[in-house]
Protein backbone atom coordinates (compact mmCIF):
# COMPACT_ATOMS: atom_id res chain seq x y z
CA UNK A 1 0.00 0.00 0.00
CA UNK A 2 0.98 3.75 -0.14
CA UNK A 3 1.36 5.01 3.35
CA UNK A 4 1.66 8.13 4.75
CA UNK A 5 3.56 8.25 7.78
CA UNK A 6 3.60 10.82 10.54
CA UNK A 7 5.38 11.09 13.84
CA UNK A 8 8.52 9.02 13.48
CA UNK A 9 9.71 8.91 17.20
CA UNK A 10 11.05 6.22 19.06
CA UNK A 11 7.83 4.38 18.29
CA UNK A 12 6.82 5.73 14.54
CA UNK A 13 10.36 5.52 13.47
CA UNK A 14 10.57 1.57 13.72
CA UNK A 15 7.14 0.76 12.59
CA UNK A 16 7.56 2.81 9.57
CA UNK A 17 10.59 1.10 8.46
CA UNK A 18 8.48 -2.25 9.15
CA UNK A 19 6.05 -1.05 6.34
CA UNK A 20 8.73 -0.32 4.24
CA UNK A 21 10.82 -4.25 5.08
CA UNK A 22 7.32 -5.52 4.43
CA UNK A 23 6.61 -4.11 0.93
CA UNK A 24 5.15 -1.09 1.55
CA UNK A 25 5.31 2.42 -0.33
CA UNK A 26 5.82 4.78 2.79
CA UNK A 27 6.55 8.63 2.84
CA UNK A 28 7.45 9.66 6.23
CA UNK A 29 7.03 13.37 7.98
CA UNK A 30 8.25 14.61 11.17
CA UNK A 31 8.28 18.12 12.65
CA UNK A 32 12.11 17.24 13.58
CA UNK A 33 15.53 17.49 11.23
CA UNK A 34 17.07 14.35 10.81
CA UNK A 35 14.09 12.16 11.75
CA UNK A 36 13.61 10.56 8.56
CA UNK A 37 16.72 9.29 8.02
CA UNK A 38 16.49 6.08 9.13
CA UNK A 39 13.44 5.79 7.31
CA UNK A 40 15.60 6.88 3.79
CA UNK A 41 18.26 4.50 4.58
CA UNK A 42 15.03 1.48 4.56
CA UNK A 43 13.89 2.61 1.33
CA UNK A 44 11.14 4.94 2.10
CA UNK A 45 11.06 8.48 1.12
CA UNK A 46 11.02 12.00 3.23
CA UNK A 47 8.28 14.66 2.56
CA UNK A 48 8.69 18.31 3.56
CA UNK A 49 5.38 18.89 4.67
CA UNK A 50 2.41 16.79 6.28
CA UNK A 51 -0.02 17.58 3.44
CA UNK A 52 3.67 16.20 1.12
CA UNK A 53 3.54 12.49 2.77
CA UNK A 54 -0.80 12.55 2.83
CA UNK A 55 -0.97 13.46 -0.76
CA UNK A 56 -1.67 9.66 -3.05
CA UNK A 57 -1.43 8.10 0.31
CA UNK A 58 -4.03 5.04 0.69
CA UNK A 59 -3.34 5.22 4.56
CA UNK A 60 -2.01 7.78 6.61
CA UNK A 61 -0.76 6.72 9.92
CA UNK A 62 -0.40 9.19 12.55
CA UNK A 63 1.74 8.06 15.31
CA UNK A 64 2.32 11.48 16.88
CA UNK A 65 2.05 11.59 20.68
CA UNK A 66 -1.78 12.89 21.10
CA UNK A 67 -5.29 13.26 19.59
CA UNK A 68 -4.78 17.14 19.64
CA UNK A 69 -1.60 16.64 17.37
CA UNK A 70 -3.69 14.31 15.33
CA UNK A 71 -6.14 16.88 14.89
CA UNK A 72 -3.30 19.47 14.36
CA UNK A 73 -1.87 17.63 11.62
CA UNK A 74 -5.18 16.57 9.96
CA UNK A 75 -7.11 19.51 10.19
CA UNK A 76 -4.31 22.95 10.44
CA UNK A 77 -1.56 21.31 8.58
CA UNK A 78 -3.73 20.09 6.31
CA UNK A 79 -3.59 16.81 5.32
CA UNK A 80 -7.12 15.80 5.58
CA UNK A 81 -7.71 17.80 2.61
CA UNK A 82 -5.36 16.81 0.50
CA UNK A 83 -5.72 13.12 1.49
CA UNK A 84 -7.54 11.20 -1.71
CA UNK A 85 -11.22 10.72 -1.59
CA UNK A 86 -11.60 7.03 0.64
CA UNK A 87 -8.27 6.76 2.24
CA UNK A 88 -8.01 5.31 5.59
CA UNK A 89 -6.14 7.59 8.50
CA UNK A 90 -4.79 5.50 11.31
CA UNK A 91 -5.07 6.64 14.58
CA UNK A 92 -1.81 4.99 16.33
CA UNK A 93 -2.05 7.94 19.10
CA UNK A 94 -3.22 7.36 22.62
CA UNK A 95 -6.05 9.54 23.10
CA UNK A 96 -9.20 10.23 24.82
CA UNK A 97 -12.21 7.79 22.99
CA UNK A 98 -14.34 10.28 22.54
CA UNK A 99 -11.21 12.86 20.93
CA UNK A 100 -10.98 10.10 18.28
CA UNK A 101 -14.51 9.74 18.21
CA UNK A 102 -14.86 13.09 17.16
CA UNK A 103 -11.76 13.39 14.65
CA UNK A 104 -13.63 10.43 13.33
CA UNK A 105 -17.20 11.88 12.49
CA UNK A 106 -14.90 14.97 10.62
CA UNK A 107 -13.09 12.81 8.87
CA UNK A 108 -16.22 11.04 7.40
CA UNK A 109 -17.67 14.63 6.68
CA UNK A 110 -15.04 14.83 4.15
CA UNK A 111 -15.10 11.11 2.98
CA UNK A 112 -12.56 10.00 4.78
CA UNK A 113 -12.52 6.44 6.72
CA UNK A 114 -11.24 5.85 10.24
CA UNK A 115 -9.19 3.73 11.70
CA UNK A 116 -8.99 4.22 15.80
CA UNK A 117 -6.23 2.08 15.94
CA UNK A 118 -3.78 2.51 19.29
CA UNK A 119 -0.79 0.48 20.21
CA UNK A 120 0.93 -1.07 23.20
CA UNK A 121 4.39 -3.10 23.21
CA UNK A 122 6.63 -0.25 23.55
CA UNK A 123 9.62 0.74 21.91
CA UNK A 124 10.97 -2.87 22.08
CA UNK A 125 7.55 -3.76 20.43
CA UNK A 126 7.63 -1.32 17.83
CA UNK A 127 11.24 -2.79 16.79
CA UNK A 128 9.90 -5.92 16.41
CA UNK A 129 6.99 -5.29 14.49
CA UNK A 130 5.11 -6.97 17.86
CA UNK A 131 3.19 -4.57 18.91
CA UNK A 132 -0.62 -5.35 20.22
CA UNK A 133 -2.51 -2.88 17.90
CA UNK A 134 -6.49 -1.81 19.09
CA UNK A 135 -8.66 -1.45 16.44
CA UNK A 136 -12.20 0.26 15.94
CA UNK A 137 -13.51 1.35 12.86
CA UNK A 138 -16.00 -0.24 9.59
CA UNK A 139 -15.08 -4.05 9.05
CA UNK A 140 -14.35 -3.22 5.13
CA UNK A 141 -11.47 -0.56 6.12
CA UNK A 142 -9.79 -2.96 9.21
CA UNK A 143 -9.54 -5.60 6.43
CA UNK A 144 -7.80 -3.00 3.78
CA UNK A 145 -5.53 -1.97 6.43
CA UNK A 146 -4.62 -5.55 7.52
CA UNK A 147 -1.40 -5.63 5.35
CA UNK A 148 -0.29 -2.71 6.85
CA UNK A 149 -1.44 -3.79 11.00
CA UNK A 150 0.05 -7.28 10.29
CA UNK A 151 3.84 -5.50 9.45
CA UNK A 152 3.43 -3.18 12.71
CA UNK A 153 1.98 -5.59 15.16
CA UNK A 154 2.02 -9.36 16.10
CA UNK A 155 -1.83 -8.75 17.20
CA UNK A 156 -4.67 -7.22 15.68
CA UNK A 157 -7.58 -6.58 17.99
CA UNK A 158 -11.22 -6.12 16.26
CA UNK A 159 -12.98 -3.90 19.35
CA UNK A 160 -15.71 -3.22 17.36
CA UNK A 161 -17.15 -1.00 14.66
CA UNK A 162 -17.22 2.83 17.04
CA UNK A 163 -14.30 4.64 16.22
CA UNK A 164 -13.45 5.36 20.31
CA UNK A 165 -13.65 1.88 21.04
CA UNK A 166 -9.71 1.39 19.94
CA UNK A 167 -9.21 3.93 22.67
CA UNK A 168 -11.46 2.50 25.13
CA UNK A 169 -9.61 -0.79 24.81
CA UNK A 170 -6.34 1.02 25.63
CA UNK A 171 -7.18 3.73 28.25
CA UNK A 172 -8.29 0.08 30.39
CA UNK A 173 -5.05 -1.03 29.37
CA UNK A 174 -3.74 1.76 31.05
CA UNK A 175 -6.16 2.05 33.90
CA UNK A 176 -4.85 -1.45 34.88
CA UNK A 177 -0.86 -0.07 33.92
CA UNK A 178 -1.16 2.98 36.24
CA UNK A 179 -3.26 1.31 39.31
CA UNK A 180 -0.62 -1.85 39.07
CA UNK A 181 2.59 0.52 39.40
CA UNK A 182 1.01 2.47 42.13
CA UNK A 183 0.34 -0.79 43.66
CA UNK A 184 3.77 -1.81 43.62
CA UNK A 185 5.01 1.19 45.05
CA UNK A 186 2.24 1.07 47.87
CA UNK A 187 3.59 -2.84 48.44
CA UNK A 188 7.45 -1.95 48.34
CA UNK A 189 6.84 1.20 50.39
CA UNK A 190 4.90 -1.01 53.28
CA UNK A 191 7.90 -3.49 53.16
CA UNK A 192 10.15 -0.74 53.65
CA UNK A 193 8.43 0.26 56.42
CA UNK A 194 7.79 -2.99 58.17
CA UNK A 195 11.55 -4.08 57.10
CA UNK A 196 11.39 -6.75 55.18
CA UNK A 197 14.18 -6.66 52.32
CA UNK A 198 12.60 -5.59 49.29
CA UNK A 199 14.85 -7.75 47.25
CA UNK A 200 13.16 -10.53 48.65
CA UNK A 201 9.86 -9.31 48.38
CA UNK A 202 10.38 -8.78 45.22
CA UNK A 203 11.93 -12.01 44.26
CA UNK A 204 8.42 -13.88 46.46
CA UNK A 205 6.04 -11.62 44.46
CA UNK A 206 7.25 -12.50 41.12
CA UNK A 207 6.50 -15.80 41.45
CA UNK A 208 2.92 -15.69 44.06
CA UNK A 209 -0.53 -14.70 42.92
CA UNK A 210 0.44 -11.00 43.53
CA UNK A 211 2.45 -11.10 40.65
CA UNK A 212 1.76 -8.35 37.57
CA UNK A 213 3.20 -7.20 34.49
CA UNK A 214 4.00 -4.05 36.35
CA UNK A 215 5.69 -5.47 39.18
CA UNK A 216 8.14 -7.47 37.35
CA UNK A 217 9.30 -4.44 34.76
CA UNK A 218 8.42 -1.29 37.54
CA UNK A 219 10.14 -3.14 40.66
CA UNK A 220 13.29 -3.33 40.27
CA UNK A 221 13.71 0.11 38.65
CA UNK A 222 11.79 1.16 41.91
CA UNK A 223 14.28 -0.24 44.40
CA UNK A 224 16.67 2.24 42.78
CA UNK A 225 17.32 6.12 43.56
CA UNK A 226 17.31 7.29 40.84
CA UNK A 227 16.96 5.15 37.73
CA UNK A 228 16.91 5.15 34.28
CA UNK A 229 13.74 6.79 32.76
CA UNK A 230 11.51 4.58 30.71
CA UNK A 231 8.21 6.45 30.73
CA UNK A 232 7.72 9.07 33.17
CA UNK A 233 5.43 10.10 36.12
CA UNK A 234 3.17 12.27 34.06
CA UNK A 235 2.96 10.19 31.10
CA UNK A 236 0.86 8.38 33.80
CA UNK A 237 -0.94 11.49 35.12
CA UNK A 238 -1.93 11.83 31.55
CA UNK A 239 -3.04 8.43 30.90
CA UNK A 240 -4.96 8.43 34.56
CA UNK A 241 -6.53 11.53 33.93
CA UNK A 242 -7.93 10.75 30.38
CA UNK A 243 -9.43 7.57 32.39
CA UNK A 244 -11.13 9.68 34.79
CA UNK A 245 -12.36 11.94 32.68
CA UNK A 246 -13.72 9.50 30.52
CA UNK A 247 -15.49 7.91 33.28
CA UNK A 248 -16.18 11.34 34.84
CA UNK A 249 -18.21 10.92 30.91
CA UNK A 250 -19.72 8.13 31.95
CA UNK A 251 -20.84 9.12 35.43
CA UNK A 252 -18.56 5.96 36.58
CA UNK A 253 -16.94 6.08 40.10
CA UNK A 254 -13.43 4.46 40.20
CA UNK A 255 -12.00 4.52 43.69
CA UNK A 256 -8.98 2.29 42.64
CA UNK A 257 -7.79 4.72 39.91
CA UNK A 258 -8.80 7.56 41.62
CA UNK A 259 -6.39 6.67 44.54
CA UNK A 260 -3.59 6.01 41.98
CA UNK A 261 -3.75 9.47 39.98
CA UNK A 262 -3.36 11.22 43.43
CA UNK A 263 -0.28 9.13 43.95
CA UNK A 264 1.47 10.51 40.24
CA UNK A 265 -0.37 13.73 40.75
CA UNK A 266 1.68 13.72 44.43
CA UNK A 267 4.72 12.68 43.13
CA UNK A 268 4.87 15.18 40.10
CA UNK A 269 3.92 18.05 42.35
CA UNK A 270 6.88 16.62 44.95
CA UNK A 271 8.79 17.66 41.47
CA UNK A 272 9.18 14.32 40.29
CA UNK A 273 6.81 14.32 37.48
CA UNK A 274 9.98 13.87 34.65
CA UNK A 275 11.02 10.81 36.85
CA UNK A 276 10.84 7.33 36.32
CA UNK A 277 6.92 6.44 36.91
CA UNK A 278 8.75 3.82 38.79
CA UNK A 279 9.25 6.51 41.36
CA UNK A 280 5.69 6.83 42.15
CA UNK A 281 7.31 5.45 45.37
CA UNK A 282 8.23 8.59 46.88
CA UNK A 283 4.95 10.39 46.95
CA UNK A 284 4.53 6.97 49.63
CA UNK A 285 7.52 8.32 51.20
CA UNK A 286 6.48 11.64 51.37
CA UNK A 287 3.19 10.45 52.82
CA UNK A 288 4.14 8.32 55.80
CA UNK A 289 7.90 8.80 55.75
CA UNK A 290 10.56 6.41 54.65
CA UNK A 291 11.47 3.58 56.16
CA UNK A 292 10.66 4.76 59.49
CA UNK A 293 10.93 1.16 61.37
CA UNK A 294 13.87 -0.32 59.17
CA UNK B 1 11.99 -35.90 61.15
CA UNK B 2 8.91 -36.33 63.66
CA UNK B 3 6.44 -33.88 62.83
CA UNK B 4 2.96 -33.09 64.36
CA UNK B 5 0.91 -31.50 62.13
CA UNK B 6 -2.65 -30.09 63.30
CA UNK B 7 -5.41 -28.55 60.54
CA UNK B 8 -5.98 -31.45 57.75
CA UNK B 9 -8.21 -29.39 55.71
CA UNK B 10 -7.56 -28.68 51.60
CA UNK B 11 -4.40 -27.57 52.53
CA UNK B 12 -2.98 -29.29 55.25
CA UNK B 13 -3.84 -32.45 54.27
CA UNK B 14 -1.98 -33.14 51.24
CA UNK B 15 0.83 -30.92 52.85
CA UNK B 16 0.90 -33.79 55.79
CA UNK B 17 0.93 -36.55 53.32
CA UNK B 18 4.11 -34.59 51.24
CA UNK B 19 5.57 -34.95 54.42
CA UNK B 20 5.04 -38.93 54.87
CA UNK B 21 6.04 -39.37 51.23
CA UNK B 22 9.26 -37.59 51.72
CA UNK B 23 10.27 -40.30 54.91
CA UNK B 24 8.95 -37.90 57.78
CA UNK B 25 7.01 -39.01 60.70
CA UNK B 26 3.79 -37.45 60.96
CA UNK B 27 1.32 -37.80 63.61
CA UNK B 28 -1.94 -35.89 62.55
CA UNK B 29 -4.97 -33.88 64.18
CA UNK B 30 -7.73 -32.35 62.89
CA UNK B 31 -11.20 -31.20 64.65
CA UNK B 32 -13.44 -33.13 62.30
CA UNK B 33 -14.43 -36.21 62.40
CA UNK B 34 -12.33 -38.52 59.61
CA UNK B 35 -10.14 -35.72 58.47
CA UNK B 36 -7.18 -37.79 59.15
CA UNK B 37 -8.20 -40.90 56.94
CA UNK B 38 -6.13 -39.45 53.76
CA UNK B 39 -3.09 -38.87 56.13
CA UNK B 40 -3.19 -42.39 57.92
CA UNK B 41 -3.62 -44.34 54.44
CA UNK B 42 -0.60 -42.79 53.41
CA UNK B 43 1.21 -44.23 56.30
CA UNK B 44 0.74 -41.40 58.84
CA UNK B 45 -0.69 -41.77 62.24
CA UNK B 46 -3.98 -39.95 63.76
CA UNK B 47 -3.92 -38.30 67.21
CA UNK B 48 -7.06 -38.07 68.87
CA UNK B 49 -6.07 -34.79 70.22
CA UNK B 50 -3.46 -31.56 69.49
CA UNK B 51 -1.54 -32.92 72.87
CA UNK B 52 -1.12 -36.53 71.07
CA UNK B 53 0.09 -34.61 67.99
CA UNK B 54 2.35 -32.47 69.52
CA UNK B 55 3.90 -35.10 72.45
CA UNK B 56 7.64 -36.18 70.87
CA UNK B 57 7.34 -33.90 67.89
CA UNK B 58 10.35 -32.37 66.22
CA UNK B 59 8.30 -30.06 64.46
CA UNK B 60 4.80 -28.80 65.24
CA UNK B 61 3.23 -27.90 62.11
CA UNK B 62 -0.13 -25.67 62.72
CA UNK B 63 -2.15 -25.11 59.30
CA UNK B 64 -5.11 -23.91 60.97
CA UNK B 65 -7.31 -20.64 59.44
CA UNK B 66 -6.33 -17.77 61.84
CA UNK B 67 -3.60 -16.88 64.46
CA UNK B 68 -6.67 -17.29 67.03
CA UNK B 69 -6.96 -20.46 66.75
CA UNK B 70 -2.89 -20.99 66.19
CA UNK B 71 -3.09 -19.84 70.14
CA UNK B 72 -6.30 -21.56 71.25
CA UNK B 73 -4.13 -25.02 70.02
CA UNK B 74 -0.93 -24.02 71.03
CA UNK B 75 -1.64 -22.55 74.34
CA UNK B 76 -5.52 -23.55 75.15
CA UNK B 77 -5.56 -27.31 74.18
CA UNK B 78 -2.53 -27.72 75.58
CA UNK B 79 -0.13 -28.35 72.58
CA UNK B 80 2.84 -26.01 74.56
CA UNK B 81 3.13 -27.56 77.76
CA UNK B 82 3.70 -30.63 76.13
CA UNK B 83 6.22 -30.41 73.44
CA UNK B 84 10.06 -31.36 74.48
CA UNK B 85 11.82 -28.77 75.20
CA UNK B 86 14.03 -27.23 72.28
CA UNK B 87 10.93 -28.03 69.46
CA UNK B 88 10.17 -26.07 66.78
CA UNK B 89 6.57 -24.52 65.83
CA UNK B 90 5.73 -24.05 62.12
CA UNK B 91 3.12 -21.38 61.56
CA UNK B 92 1.55 -21.82 58.22
CA UNK B 93 -1.32 -19.93 58.92
CA UNK B 94 -2.22 -16.52 57.19
CA UNK B 95 -2.48 -14.15 60.23
CA UNK B 96 -1.18 -10.68 61.31
CA UNK B 97 2.39 -10.43 61.46
CA UNK B 98 1.96 -8.47 65.26
CA UNK B 99 0.05 -11.76 66.07
CA UNK B 100 2.67 -13.92 65.11
CA UNK B 101 5.43 -11.80 66.73
CA UNK B 102 3.56 -12.08 70.23
CA UNK B 103 2.74 -16.37 69.68
CA UNK B 104 6.51 -16.70 69.28
CA UNK B 105 7.33 -14.36 72.50
CA UNK B 106 4.88 -17.14 74.33
CA UNK B 107 6.36 -19.91 73.12
CA UNK B 108 10.06 -18.61 73.49
CA UNK B 109 8.98 -18.12 77.22
CA UNK B 110 8.46 -21.94 76.94
CA UNK B 111 11.60 -23.16 75.67
CA UNK B 112 10.34 -23.49 71.98
CA UNK B 113 11.21 -21.61 68.56
CA UNK B 114 9.04 -20.15 66.38
CA UNK B 115 9.18 -20.66 62.28
CA UNK B 116 7.01 -17.83 61.40
CA UNK B 117 6.05 -19.27 57.38
CA UNK B 118 2.77 -18.89 55.83
CA UNK B 119 2.35 -20.10 52.66
CA UNK B 120 1.00 -19.47 49.34
CA UNK B 121 -0.05 -21.41 46.51
CA UNK B 122 -2.85 -22.93 47.06
CA UNK B 123 -4.47 -26.34 47.34
CA UNK B 124 -2.64 -27.08 44.03
CA UNK B 125 0.41 -26.12 45.50
CA UNK B 126 -0.25 -28.13 48.40
CA UNK B 127 -0.91 -30.94 46.29
CA UNK B 128 2.58 -30.85 44.07
CA UNK B 129 4.44 -29.85 46.92
CA UNK B 130 4.76 -26.84 45.50
CA UNK B 131 4.06 -23.97 48.18
CA UNK B 132 5.82 -20.96 48.21
CA UNK B 133 7.15 -20.97 51.88
CA UNK B 134 7.73 -17.42 53.13
CA UNK B 135 9.94 -17.54 56.72
CA UNK B 136 11.04 -15.86 59.79
CA UNK B 137 13.10 -17.27 62.80
CA UNK B 138 16.54 -17.87 64.27
CA UNK B 139 18.80 -19.15 61.23
CA UNK B 140 19.30 -22.32 62.94
CA UNK B 141 15.92 -23.31 63.46
CA UNK B 142 15.28 -22.41 59.86
CA UNK B 143 17.79 -24.83 58.39
CA UNK B 144 16.56 -27.26 61.48
CA UNK B 145 13.10 -27.41 59.70
CA UNK B 146 14.18 -27.33 56.31
CA UNK B 147 13.76 -30.90 55.65
CA UNK B 148 10.17 -30.23 56.14
CA UNK B 149 9.61 -27.45 54.64
CA UNK B 150 11.41 -28.21 51.31
CA UNK B 151 8.51 -31.34 51.37
CA UNK B 152 5.69 -28.93 51.63
CA UNK B 153 7.56 -26.22 49.20
CA UNK B 154 9.34 -25.45 45.94
CA UNK B 155 10.46 -21.97 47.31
CA UNK B 156 11.25 -21.47 50.55
CA UNK B 157 12.22 -17.67 51.40
CA UNK B 158 14.12 -15.95 54.03
CA UNK B 159 12.53 -12.98 55.39
CA UNK B 160 14.59 -12.23 58.65
CA UNK B 161 15.03 -13.64 61.90
CA UNK B 162 12.27 -12.13 63.41
CA UNK B 163 9.03 -13.95 63.27
CA UNK B 164 6.37 -11.76 61.97
CA UNK B 165 8.45 -11.33 59.07
CA UNK B 166 7.17 -14.11 57.41
CA UNK B 167 3.52 -12.94 58.09
CA UNK B 168 4.72 -9.45 56.70
CA UNK B 169 5.84 -11.11 53.68
CA UNK B 170 2.68 -12.69 53.22
CA UNK B 171 0.47 -9.88 53.81
CA UNK B 172 2.62 -7.86 51.30
CA UNK B 173 1.52 -10.52 48.69
CA UNK B 174 -2.17 -10.37 50.01
CA UNK B 175 -2.07 -6.81 49.46
CA UNK B 176 -1.10 -6.79 45.74
CA UNK B 177 -4.11 -9.91 45.46
CA UNK B 178 -6.68 -7.92 47.27
CA UNK B 179 -5.87 -4.73 44.75
CA UNK B 180 -5.62 -6.56 41.79
CA UNK B 181 -8.31 -8.43 41.80
CA UNK B 182 -10.45 -5.07 42.48
CA UNK B 183 -8.14 -3.30 39.65
CA UNK B 184 -9.81 -5.89 37.48
CA UNK B 185 -13.26 -5.77 38.45
CA UNK B 186 -12.79 -1.79 37.44
CA UNK B 187 -11.37 -2.41 34.39
CA UNK B 188 -14.04 -5.13 33.53
CA UNK B 189 -16.83 -3.18 34.84
CA UNK B 190 -15.80 0.15 32.87
CA UNK B 191 -15.49 -1.84 29.80
CA UNK B 192 -19.10 -2.70 30.26
CA UNK B 193 -19.98 0.73 30.52
CA UNK B 194 -17.59 1.61 27.86
CA UNK B 195 -19.45 -0.95 25.46
CA UNK B 196 -16.13 -2.98 24.40
CA UNK B 197 -16.37 -6.70 24.76
CA UNK B 198 -15.58 -8.19 28.04
CA UNK B 199 -14.00 -11.14 26.09
CA UNK B 200 -11.69 -9.45 23.65
CA UNK B 201 -10.96 -6.46 26.84
CA UNK B 202 -9.63 -9.87 28.25
CA UNK B 203 -7.47 -11.25 25.31
CA UNK B 204 -6.18 -7.72 25.19
CA UNK B 205 -5.05 -7.37 28.74
CA UNK B 206 -3.88 -10.68 28.89
CA UNK B 207 -1.21 -10.13 26.38
CA UNK B 208 -0.46 -6.46 27.41
CA UNK B 209 1.73 -4.45 30.43
CA UNK B 210 -1.56 -4.32 32.32
CA UNK B 211 -1.75 -7.97 32.95
CA UNK B 212 -1.52 -9.55 36.15
CA UNK B 213 -1.83 -13.23 37.67
CA UNK B 214 -5.20 -12.08 39.00
CA UNK B 215 -6.50 -10.89 35.60
CA UNK B 216 -5.44 -14.26 34.31
CA UNK B 217 -6.56 -16.39 37.18
CA UNK B 218 -10.61 -14.23 38.27
CA UNK B 219 -11.01 -12.37 35.22
CA UNK B 220 -12.82 -15.49 33.42
CA UNK B 221 -14.93 -15.93 36.48
CA UNK B 222 -15.47 -12.46 36.31
CA UNK B 223 -17.32 -12.91 33.61
CA UNK B 224 -19.75 -14.68 34.59
CA UNK B 225 -22.94 -14.13 36.71
CA UNK B 226 -22.20 -17.10 39.42
CA UNK B 227 -18.88 -18.51 38.91
CA UNK B 228 -18.09 -21.46 41.33
CA UNK B 229 -15.99 -20.40 44.64
CA UNK B 230 -12.53 -20.74 44.80
CA UNK B 231 -11.87 -17.72 47.09
CA UNK B 232 -14.88 -15.87 48.75
CA UNK B 233 -15.25 -12.65 49.09
CA UNK B 234 -15.05 -12.22 52.89
CA UNK B 235 -11.75 -14.08 52.73
CA UNK B 236 -10.32 -10.56 51.33
CA UNK B 237 -12.44 -8.39 53.69
CA UNK B 238 -10.45 -10.80 56.36
CA UNK B 239 -6.58 -10.25 54.77
CA UNK B 240 -6.96 -6.93 53.62
CA UNK B 241 -8.38 -5.92 57.35
CA UNK B 242 -4.97 -7.47 58.56
CA UNK B 243 -3.09 -5.14 55.66
CA UNK B 244 -4.77 -2.01 56.84
CA UNK B 245 -4.82 -3.17 60.71
CA UNK B 246 -0.93 -3.52 60.39
CA UNK B 247 -0.58 -0.23 58.59
CA UNK B 248 -2.53 1.12 61.20
CA UNK B 249 -0.10 0.58 63.34
CA UNK B 250 2.93 1.38 61.48
CA UNK B 251 0.97 4.81 60.66
CA UNK B 252 1.25 3.84 57.13
CA UNK B 253 -1.69 5.21 54.90
CA UNK B 254 -2.23 2.66 52.22
CA UNK B 255 -4.25 4.70 49.55
CA UNK B 256 -4.70 2.02 47.21
CA UNK B 257 -6.04 -0.98 49.86
CA UNK B 258 -8.18 1.05 51.87
CA UNK B 259 -10.04 1.97 48.46
CA UNK B 260 -9.86 -1.91 47.45
CA UNK B 261 -11.20 -2.40 50.92
CA UNK B 262 -14.06 -0.59 50.21
CA UNK B 263 -15.04 -2.92 47.45
CA UNK B 264 -14.51 -5.86 48.47
CA UNK B 265 -16.72 -4.54 52.05
CA UNK B 266 -19.69 -3.20 49.80
CA UNK B 267 -19.86 -6.30 48.04
CA UNK B 268 -19.88 -8.61 51.40
CA UNK B 269 -22.33 -5.66 52.53
CA UNK B 270 -24.44 -6.19 49.52
CA UNK B 271 -24.74 -9.87 50.54
CA UNK B 272 -22.05 -10.96 48.71
CA UNK B 273 -19.36 -12.05 50.73
CA UNK B 274 -19.62 -16.10 50.22
CA UNK B 275 -19.62 -15.40 46.55
CA UNK B 276 -16.40 -15.71 44.59
CA UNK B 277 -13.95 -13.17 45.16
CA UNK B 278 -14.13 -12.17 41.16
CA UNK B 279 -17.87 -10.83 42.15
CA UNK B 280 -16.39 -7.89 43.65
CA UNK B 281 -17.42 -6.77 40.05
CA UNK B 282 -21.06 -6.53 41.61
CA UNK B 283 -19.90 -4.26 44.10
CA UNK B 284 -19.09 -1.89 40.84
CA UNK B 285 -22.29 -2.34 39.57
CA UNK B 286 -24.37 -1.50 42.62
CA UNK B 287 -22.08 1.77 42.55
CA UNK B 288 -22.50 2.37 38.81
CA UNK B 289 -25.27 0.83 37.70
CA UNK B 290 -24.46 -2.10 34.83
CA UNK B 291 -23.46 -1.61 31.60
CA UNK B 292 -25.68 1.17 31.02
CA UNK B 293 -24.09 2.16 27.98
CA UNK B 294 -23.91 -1.21 26.77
Amino acid sequence: MRVGFVGLGAMGAPMAINLVKAGHTVCGFDVRAGATDALVAAGGTAASSVAEAARDAELLWLMVVSGEQAESVLFDSGAAAVLPKGAIVGLGCTQAPAHAARTAERLALMGLHTLDAPVSGGTKGANAGALTIMCAGEEGVLQRARPVLDAMGQRVFDCGRAPGMGSTAKMINQLLCGVHIAAAAEAMHLAERAGVSTTTMHEIISVSAGNSWMWGDRGPRMMLDNPAVTSAVDIFVKDLGIVLGEARALKAGLPLSAAAMQMFLAASGLGHGAADDSQVIRAYRALNGAGAKR
